[in-house]
């Protein structure tokens, strides 16, 4: 099994944005054959910001990594019929098992699950959609509602994550709903539609965090607290060279290990008679947090960060600098090929960068190195002879009546 | 397959937290059976905040419904050896898959893969660990590294998102990377150990999301900008009543919709020449802001939350309010028992409430619905008869030795 942990499967994607695509990555990088179909121009992802001085989506190529990509006329049927065979052609000896659809578009008309499994009764067929009624959400409209961007910051005044947590979270509902609907289907040969929400998303994951118990049982709205960690002890600080730091201690192994490192452990005793609380509990921290913040605001005002680091290695202390992406990328260690996640990519329009292949690793096979995102429709002559057996005659033809496309001149690689 | 799309898998846990304790959730929410095995007084997590007026933990019972629960004396030979039978017992005729184990606890000595795969040559074992080397890292630590917090709210200062992002996609990479090996093992009949660091979900996210190519090829540094949706349009807004807007555009469509609804179009036309720009495309729009936000504003200003909800009822506008936790129970359709993704549970030492199934949805099988969490060793003489075939008599002198434990009596539901 060279070929990674997945190798053999074989999902059609025909997707946007970012839930679904990374869906689809998350397989890819896992070894399964991913082929993503787009209509001749890009789907309405194709140009999104960041881009790069080429004109390049940075955007696009960072969540469509080691996928194929066909280009194919979509609004026409002869267009739909090709991505019909692709979705839904029987497998044969020998062959990957495919069989499998990936989407967050309207799965309406040629696409709908009832069409493609007249083709192939055994279709899987993952359909994403904004909420459980089929109505429009994204990571944006959803996250407003989740509670949260109230709960974030010091005041009343919402602040959004600018992580997408809503669409990863739900590109990797959609690797796991996939394997699953893939394994049942190895037992009972029976193809499934899975559906996703992705407002079901958010409200499962308020729920699984206990949010809404907490409502129910205790009427407490979770007021925002800033960086303040609830019901343990944690928060930033400071440096007396400008940066920030996250410090946290969870278990009292945790906690020791703080008032050692700083040397603070003697004014730390203090306050517990001080404040009346036990500081050998998460709960008695958490009450007398003020007053412990207040020494290492001192202690952390009087240090630069790489005395802080330096104080703190191999302590025990649960602590990390606050970055920015440039500093992440230039000053953390594990944001390097030192990782053996990271590795250097040819990403075409854009150039030889660091990349990360797919977390996970497997005892036994190498982790397969990060691979490019495809230039758009850069594999459809390829995927249409390899899945389809056309002719180069035939595959002429299509190209002819613009039903297919390759990649698009302004499109292929140019040298830098 | 009544019992869930994953009946007859069988999963181990051992673990505390939120991202491995997410991961086996999310495998018994499919119908997977998930063990988890527990100190006899419960883990790290199982007084963690916040708590139900019984002292319950409700963050604890929110993160391990649906799996069983058994307690065992691991400080001891005698207990780590049931819990090694439980993870390593090769399986029966007709049995549920086993054989496999999920933790992110230091997984050395008796735990190791290596000591573990003695007895069971195909076992998987899923490892969660901090740092891709071992060394310990948690969300809050990883978050810090990650550029988010300084890229949120307005100004320089972090700002920490509420919600445990990096966690939850880590649960999530676990559960697709446990049902990926699993799959190559009924291929290949191979164990494999899988790894998986927190921070490594985190790094992989930030290039996923193309952050890391911005820096490497334009030198930028995304700089915080508030609510404001990067390179589209999309922003907060108050309404007259005091409450919160999201309002987006990522296509045209849907910004045509929010000059429709909001009979604004007009005024929106007059934008494009005085900025001199395009609004008819994402770039556009996002450049000229500002002045779209200006006219937003006082549109928004001037109406109630009702009235907006009105104006943009069956319009295409992508909109929503902003709900905190309370809100969301309590005015969101979405967030109860018309979402059939909702149901009631009885959780004992909390009571009875509305609680989330998974959101994954499978045509031809009803959705399991929630279940509540195990009371601590609620499971463990069952578990120790049924999976290991123990009479109750051996049972019995367990309990008397102290090496296995049932329910503490404090934990046992009250009438409430």
């Amino acid at each position: 099994m060279s070929g990674g942990i997945l190798e053999g499967l074989r999902v059609v994607e025909v997707s946007a944005f970012i839930a679904a695509p990374l869906g689809g990555m998350t397989l890819a990088q896992l070894g399964a054959e991913v082929i993503r179909i787009d209509p001749i121009s890009g789907n309405i992802d194709y140009r999104r910001w960041p881009l790069a001085p080429s004109g390049s989506s940075i955007y696009w190529a960072s969540l469509n990594r080691g996928k194929r990509s066909v280009a194919l006329a979509l609004n026409r049927p002869e267009g739909q019929e090709i991505a019909r065979a692709l979705i839904a052609r029987p497998d044969g000896a020998g062959e990957r098992e495919g069989g499998i659809l990936l989407t967050n578009l309207p799965a309406a008309g040629w696409m709908s699950h009832a069409a493609l499994s007249r083709h192939r009764a055994d279709l899987i067929m993952l359909r994403l959609t904004g909420n459980h009624d089929g109505s429009g959400a994204m990571d944006y409209t959803v996250n407003c509602a989740s509670g949260f961007p109230v709960a974030t910051g010091r005041d009343a005044a919402p602040v959004n994550h600018v992580l997408p947590a809503w669409d990863i979270a739900a590109g990797l509902y959609l690797s796991t709903g996939l394997l699953a609907a893939e394994r049942a289907r190895r037992k009972d040969g029976q193809g499934r539609e899975v559906t996703l929400a992705l407002s079901d998303v958010m409200l499962a994951s308020v729920g699984n965090l206990g949010y809404l118990a907490d409502v129910q049982v205790n009427g407490t709205v979770r007021p925002p607290m800033g960086n303040d960690l609830y019901g343990a002890l944690g928060r930033d600080f400071t440096t007396r060279d400008g940066r920030s730091v996250m410090i946290v201690a969870i278990s009292n192994r945790q906690w020791r290990a703080i008032g050692q490192a700083t040397g603070l452990a003697e004014k730390f005793a203090m306050i517990g008679p001080m404040m009346e609380v036990d500081l050998d509990t998460e709960g008695g921290r958490f009450d007398a947090r003020g007053a412990i913040f207040a020494l290492l605001e001192h202690w952390c005002a009087a240090r630069s960060l790489a005395e802080i680091a330096a104080a703190f290695e191999g302590s025990g202390v649960l602590w990390g600098p606050y970055q920015d992406f440039g500093q992440l990328l230039t000053e953390d260690p594990r944001c390097s090929q030192t990782n053996p996640m990271f590795g250097r990519i040819d990403q075409p329009g854009i150039g030889n960068i660091l990349a990360p292949a797919g977390p996970l690793g497997f005892s036994g096979m190498e982790r397969l190195p990060p691979r490019p995102a495809p230039v758009l429709g850069q594999d459809t002559d390829q995927v249409l002879a390899e899945v389809l057996g056309l002719s180069a005659a035939a595959i002429g033809k299509l190209h002819d009546a613009g039903t297919v496309a390759g990649p698009m001149p302004f499109d292929i690689p140019q040298a830098r």
